[in-house]
């Protein structure tokens, strides 16, 4: 039985992680008294009616007003305005937390705006499916899944009481400085996302191949990155904006490879391409023995 | 029951998709005579003991020369040189295919070469697995799976006996033009496995990111891209240069596509990107709809 850190807990936003989140909360009976916000009034009745909470607030102010944790769960460039719509209805000792994709800038806009006795932590649970919404999250998604905590200057004591909460969620605490967790979410989640929206673009646009076409053989590669260029539009955007300079890195770099692999198909160097393709297969069998994939062909995905 | 539309069929090369060939004819009773043949010593031992033909022959030209039907079934580079190997011995009246991803430069190598009396007619299998070798094959490979056959001038007769042979195997059949064909390709397999196989490795090539934790975090997108980066990477090499017209003018305007995003992220041009990001959710939503995917989150992978 995990010890209740936190007597009444807050959760803005009721998308798919918020929502997951309070799934979670209540099937681990972390809180008798957790409320939830969300700002569309539709996705509050929705909330309402799919009951994960113990209330949902009529406003933001309202939801977290007796929290001794607090939870922002909105898309990553509505964090730190929602922080300060919020900051003078704080009470003295709560720990406020979020789950976005970015740190650097959240901890950058917040830190500053914290009232004396409020506590920050930056937080980002490594878990999402393509799916979004109140009705699609489920309280097992962050189960064996990693969290990050950037804590900057926050007291240590705070910083215990937020890994033991994601370990009651099932979750693998990793405690990060916010810069180098944004070089390494935008190398393994950030560029992937992007590139996947780029080739899907691409492929839509192509004057001499059809939509017909490119749905009918997609089995051949390009149905993997559809499922990504499938995730939520305006988070991604927020992401790419809010993570500009680390993004705007890896695929600088991204683009050099790939132009160079383009420059070996032209002069037909057979050679630089096979040590390329042979290098990544390392990779895959590292992820599967670390346990981050299934090893089944295909992602073990069922024949349609 | 199907129609024995072959006496005797020679597969030359039993990996992924030869070995699966060999399996599914077989499972379906289409032939009494199937003879495999691969040039590595290894394979064939394998193949015997896998007992997946009747025969494992010990040299091409033994493999072909009572086939009614020969499939070549080597990585796309050996196809024409394999063909240029056995040609003087195939008995009038054989159709010989392949299963080579690329097709306009097999056609252009082959149709030029054939003694009198054989037939060729090019096919690709839009089927397969990261997987590769004998032991990866299984008989259900082809099920519901798209095969495309470019019969150029081929006699109509010969195209309908190969047609029916793909639908046994259950397959569904389409006819295209060879050089349609490369460019469909271009776009919905190889420009996604070569922006694959260089996103992961631009990653293995950061400084500030280490390996474990590419692997670590490789949830957040990455991994999806390792499983098709892990495919066989000398057919890759041979798919590239084989069809390197087309690849070259999709990876040309891939390449324009991302640095048109890279300029609206630098620019802070949210506009731009919700725009791409919004128009290519409906794809998704297409390719499950025709049967192409799983429509479960996560492709309905299973938690580790």
């Amino acid at each position: 039985m995990p010890a209740k850190e936190f007597e009444t807990i807050a959760i803005l936003g009721t998308g798919l992680i918020g929502s997951s989140l309070a799934r979670a909360i209540k099937a681990q009976g972390l809180s008798d008294n957790l409320i939830v916000y969300d700002a569309n009034a539709d996705v509050r009745k929705i909330s309402e009616e799919l009951g994960f909470a113990d209330a949902v607030a009529s406003s933001p102010q309202d939801a977290v007003k007796s929290a001794d944790l607090v939870i922002l769960a909105v898309p990553p460039a509505q964090i730190v305005p929602v922080f300060n719509a919020i900051k003078e209805d704080l009470k003295p000792g709560t720990l406020v937390t979020d789950v976005g994709s970015t740190k650097q800038n959240i901890m950058d806009g917040i830190v500053s705006e914290l009232p004396p006795g409020v506590v920050f932590i930056g937080g980002h649970p490594i878990a999402g499916t393509e799916d979004s919404g109140p009705r699609a999250g489920f309280a097992s998604l962050f189960e064996k899944r990693w969290c990050i905590l950037t804590p900057g200057d926050a007291p240590k004591s705070a910083l215990t009481q937020l890994e033991n909460f994601w370990q009651a969620l099932g979750s693998d605490v990793v405690v990060m400085e916010a810069d180098r967790h944004d070089m390494v979410l935008a190398t393994t989640s950030h560029l992937p996302h992007l590139i996947a929206f780029a080739l899907v673009g691409t492929a839509m646009d192509m004057e001499t191949v059809t939509r017909n076409e490119v749905v009918k053989y997609s089995a051949g590669g390009f149905r993997d990155f559809t499922r990504i260029a499938a995730s939520d539009p305006q988070m991604w955007r927020d992401v790419f904006l809010e993570n500009r300079e680390s993004v705007l890195e890896v695929l600088g770099r991204y683009i050099e490879d790939l132009t160079a692999l383009k420059r070996a198909i032209r002069w037909g160097d057979g050679e630089t391409l096979l040590n390329q393709f042979t290098k990544t297969g390392d990779i895959r069998r590292r992820i599967v023995d670390a346990g981050q994939d299934s090893n089944k062909p295909d992602f073990g995905r069922a024949k349609p």
